[in-house]
C-alpha cells in the first residue's frame, strides 16, 4: 500500500459499506430485468442476458468507467490506471443464467467488480494499471452446450465448431445469436481475440458457493482452492427395444431401466470416493425417455441423458471416464442395450494462483472476516483464463438453497463482505 | 354340429385359407391408413381410429353384415342368426393403436372376425344366435390414460369422471372426442349402454401375443388361461431439489436418482418373482426428468413416472402394491425426497371360462394346430367383459418384435391358424 491512510483496513471497509444500498438496488433491478417465474431466465445472446447487461452499463455509465465490447459482445467496464499500457486487471463474472435459475450466480461476481471500483474512487486511490470490471456473456452450458462461451471468446480459445452450436430452445446458431446482440462471428471465425497473449495481468472473479459448505461452517465467504476439471457428454442416448407392458422380464430391452442402472452405479462410484475422501461429483441432468413415443403401457425403447463428471485431480478425472466406460460395457452386456454417448466435451482442471490465493486469505485477515479454503464445486469463467495461463483468483459467498434454482439466497450482507476482501486485496496489490 | 357335411375341419380349414387374399388386402388398407412413420397411429377418436373404422365398415358391408353403433361410437358388424332374440355371440377387439404402434395390435381381432364370419358364409351355415363382430373405439390407455374406454362404454361400466379425461396430446375432454366421431357422451352420462345385462352369449378375441413366448416355443397360436390384473400410477413424481451439478453428494436431493434407484428396486423385486416362478411385470413407460427446468448443469428436483404393475393372481398384485408403498418409503427417507403418485387406476384380475378355454382347445386339435396354454401378458377389452359377468375366450397368434412398436410381426399364415381354430369353435358351438 502505497498511498494515503484513507487506505487503511478500516477505510477500506467503510467505503464498500457504503456500497450496501446501490448494490442491492442493482441486484433488484437485475431480479426485475430476468424474472420468468419461477425464479430469473437471463437467456445467454437473448433478451433476458440483455437486459441484464443494459441496466449493468447504465451502473458503470454512472460510475464514469469506459464503456468497451469484443466480437463476442462481452462488457468490459475499466477503471484507467496509471499505466494504462500495462496488462490490466480483469474482474468478473457472467451476466447469463440457468432458465428459471436465481439472481446471483454469475451477477454477483459482475457487481463485485463494480462495488470494489467504485470503492477505489471513494478512497480517491487509482490503480497501479486498468481495472476492467467484466460482464462475461454465456457461461452457461445448458443453453448451447458449449460452456465459457465469453470468456473464451475473449482468450481465442473458443473450440471449432462452437459458433454453429444451436441454441437448445431456439434452435438458432451461436453466430446468429452472437450477431444479434452486436458481436462479429466473422472476425471470430477470423481469429479476433479481445485479450492478446500477456495483456491480462490477472483474473479475480466473485462467485455465490453451490454448495452449503459455508452456510455449515457458518462463515460469510470462502477463498477458492481449485476449480474442478470435467467430462461431459451432453446429448447420450441408451437404444434398447419399444415393446408391450407385458412383456416377460427376460425378453425386454429396457433403455430406462439401463440408464436407472447406470445412474446406480455411478451413485456407488461417487459414494465411494466420498467414503475415500476424493472430491468428485457426478450429475445426470437431463434424464428421460423418448416424449415422442413413451407412454404407460409401452417399454420404453430410447431413454436420454446428459452426464457430467467432475474432480480437482486430473488423474481421478481420466480414471473416472474409464470406469464410465466399464460401468457402460457391464449393462450392455446384462441388458441388450446399446449406449450412443455422442459429442465428448472436457474442461482441465483449473488451478488457481498460489500468490492471489494467499493474498485474498491475508486480506481477508486484515479485515477480521474468518472465511474457509474450499476448492470450488463449479467450473467457472476462471477456468477459462487459468487454461489460458492468466492467473486467477476466486472469491466465494455463503449462498443459502443452492445455485441453479430460484431459491440462491446470499445476503447483501455476505456478499460487502466477499467484496471487502477484493477490494482490500486490490488496494494491497494493485495502489 | 348339426348341419352339413360342408362343415367338416377340412371344409372349415378350406373356407377360412379362401379369405388368405381378402384379409391381406385388409390389413395392407387398414396399414396405409395408419401411417404415421414410423409404423402406424390409429390416434383413440381421431384422424388415425376414424380411417381405421372407414375400411372395416366399407369390408362388413360388402359382406352384408348389419352395421350398427352405440353412444361411445363403437361399430358393429352383425351376421343375424336364427334366433334373433338369444344373447349375441361376441366377436371383437379394438381398431385404435398406440402412437407409432404396429399393424396388428387390436386389428387383428376385428379382422379375425370378420374372416369368421365369412367363412360361416361360404360353408352356407347360419349361426343359432346373432355374431356380432365388434370394432372397439380406444382400448389403448396411452392417449387418455384410461384403458377399454370403448368396451366399458359397450357395457355401462366407465369409472366416473372418465368423460373429462383429456387425451394427452390433444389436451381435448373425451367427452368431445366421442362427439367427434358420432357418438352420445350425453346418453352415456345419463347412463345409455350397448349391451343389457345378459344380452351376451360370450365374448371371444384374438389378439398377437405381445411377448415372444410363441416365437420361443415355434407355435402359431396360443389359447389364453387368463388376462392378468394390474395397478397403475399414470402421472406420479417425484419432488426434489434443483440444484447446481457441482453439489457435493451429501447435500443432494436428487429426483432422477431417486427415480432411478426406485426403478431397479422394482427391478430387483420382479427378478425374485421370476426366479420364484410367479409371473407378473412391471413397467416405468414414462420416466423423465422435467422437459421445463432439465439441463446439462442442473440436478434434477423433479422427476415424472409412470408405473403399471400386473400379475395374475390377486394375492400377488396385493403384495406388490404393498412392496411398492414400502420400497418407497426407504427411498424418501434416504434421498431427501417425496414421491407424489397421484391417481390410481386398477383392474382385476381377469379370468378365462374354463368351457370356452377347453372349448377352443379341442377346436385346434381337431384342425391339428398345435397349441400353447398361456397367460395373457397383456390387459385387453375382453378383460373388461368378463369383469361384468361375461364368459371369454382368448386367442393368440404368434408375434415377432414385440407389440406396441412399429416391428410387430404376425404373418398371414399364423393369423388363418388362429382363425381356424376360431371358426372351428364357432362351428362346434353355435351353429
Amino acid at each position: 500500500m502505497t498511498e494515503s491512510a484513507t487506505s487503511s483496513a478500516d477505510a477500506i471497509k467503510a467505503a464498500i459499506e457504503a456500497q450496501r444500498q446501490p448494490m442491492q438496488a442493482l441486484f433488484d433491478q437485475l431480479h426485475l430485468d430476468g424474472l420468468d417465474e419461477p425464479g430469473v431466465s437471463r437467456d445467454p445472446y437473448g433478451a433476458g442476458e440483455q437486459r441484464a447487461h443494459a441496466t449493468v452499463t447504465r451502473a458503470a455509465k454512472a460510475l464514469g468507467l469506459q464503456i468497451g465490447h469484443d466480437a463476442v459482445a462481452n462488457l468490459y467496464m475499466t477503471l484507467p490506471g496509471h499505466d494504462r499500457t500495462a496488462p490490466a486487471m480483469v474482474i468478473g463474472s457472467h451476466l447469463d443464467s440457468v432458465p428459471h435459475g436465481g439472481n446471483f450466480d454469475g451477477a454477483a461476481g459482475v457487481l463485485a467488480g463494480l462495488a470494489a471500483v467504485s470503492a477505489l474512487r471513494t478512497l480517491g486511490l487509482t490503480p497501479d494499471r486498468d481495472i476492467t470490471v467484466m460482464g462475461i456473456r454465456a457461461e452457461e452450458s445448458v443453453w448451447f452446450q458449449v460452456s465459457y462461451i465469453g470468456s473464451r471468446g475473449s482468450l481465442g480459445t473458443l473450440p471449432d465448431g462452437a459458433l454453429d452450436v444451436r441454441r437448445i430452445d431456439t434452435g438458432r446458431t451461436l453466430a446468429d445469436h452472437i450477431a444479434d446482440c452486436g458481436g462479429n462471428p466473422a472476425a471470430l471465425l477470423a481469429g479476433r481475440r479481445h485479450f492478446a497473449s500477456g495483456s491480462i495481468h490477472a483474473y479475480l472473479e466473485l462467485h455465490i458457493e453451490q454448495a452449503p459448505g459455508l452456510v455449515e461452517a457458518d462463515r460469510s465467504v470462502a477463498i477458492c482452492t481449485g476449480i474442478p476439471g470435467n467430462f461431459r457428454y451432453p446429448d447420450a442416448w441408451i437404444e434398447g427395444r419399444h415393446d408391450h407392458v407385458g412383456l416377460p422380464r427376460r425378453f425386454r430391452r429396457d433403455a430406462a431401466t439401463a440408464g436407472a442402472e447406470f445412474a446406480m452405479a455411478l451413485d456407488a462410484l461417487w459414494e465411494d470416493h466420498e467414503s475415500r475422501g476424493i472430491p468428485m461429483a457426478c450429475t445426470l441432468g437431463r434424464f428421460h425417455t423418448d416424449m415422442a413415443a413413451h407412454g404407460l403401457t409401452i417399454v420404453p425403447g430410447r431413454f436420454h441423458f446428459s452426464l457430467d463428471v467432475r474432480a480437482y485431480d486430473a488423474a481421478v478425472l481420466g480414471e473416472l471416464d474409464r470406469e464410465v466406460d466399464r460401468i457402460i460395457d457391464g449393462i450392455e452386456q446384462r441388458r441388450g442395450v446399446r449406449f450412443h454417448l455422442g459429442s465428448k466435451a472436457q474442461a482441465a482442471v483449473g488451478p488457481v494462483d498460489p500468490a492471489i490465493r494467499t493474498g485474498l486469505a491475508s486480506a481477508a485477515k486484515a479485515q477480521e472476516i474468518p472465511v474457509l479454503q474450499i476448492g470450488s464445486p463449479a467450473s467457472h469463467d476462471g477456468a477459462a483464463f487459468a487454461a489460458a495461463g492468466v492467473p486467477i483468483g476466486m472469491i466465494f459467498v455463503r449462498n443459502e438453497n443452492g445455485s441453479h434454482n430460484p431459491h440462491e439466497a446470499m445476503t447483501i450482507d455476505d456478499f460487502l463482505d466477499g467484496v471487502t476482501v477484493m477490494a482490500h486485496w486490490i488496494v494491497e496489490n494493485l495502489v
